[in-house]
C-alpha cells in the first residue's frame, strides 16, 4: 500500500524496496503485485542483493542476506 | 553445496539459481554465502524477478513470485 500511495502522489518516479532475511521474498511480492496489478507502467530498474552483520543475544553478530529492488515508473 | 561443486570442476563459468515463495529468501542466502565465503572471485551478474500462475487445489491457479540470480566467475 504504501508503494502504491508514493507513486499515486505523481511526484515521485522511483522507489527503492529494502528488505532482510524472511522479508526478501515478501518484498519480491510488493514489488511484482505493484507492478501487475496496480502500476502497469513500473519496471524493476535494479536489484541488488547484499549482506548485512546484525548483533545476536550472544554479544556476536550473524550474517543477515539483504536485498534493494528499485522501482521505476516511466511516464 | 551444489553450487560450489558445479563451480569448482572449473569447467562452468555461470550459474543461474531459482526460486519460488518464501524460497526466495534462501536462494539469495546461497548466493551470498557462496559469494562471500566459498568462491571469491564470484560476482552476481543479474537477478530476474517474476511471476509464475501455480495450480492451487481448487482447481484455479495462485501466482507466485520467482527470482532468478545468475552467478559469474571471473578466471
Amino acid at each position: 500500500m504504501a508503494v502504491i500511495t508514493i507513486f499515486s502522489r505523481g511526484e515521485t518516479k522511483e522507489v527503492t524496496l529494502k528488505a532482510r532475511g524472511q522479508a526478501i521474498s515478501t518484498a519480491v511480492d510488493v514489488a511484482e503485485i505493484t507492478r501487475r496489478k496496480f502500476i502497469k507502467n513500473l519496471r524493476v530498474e535494479h536489484v541488488n542483493l547484499g549482506t548485512e552483520e546484525m548483533p545476536n543475544q550472544e554479544g556476536g553478530t550473524r550474517s543477515v542476506s539483504t536485498i534493494e529492488i528499485t522501482l521505476t515508473k516511466s511516464f
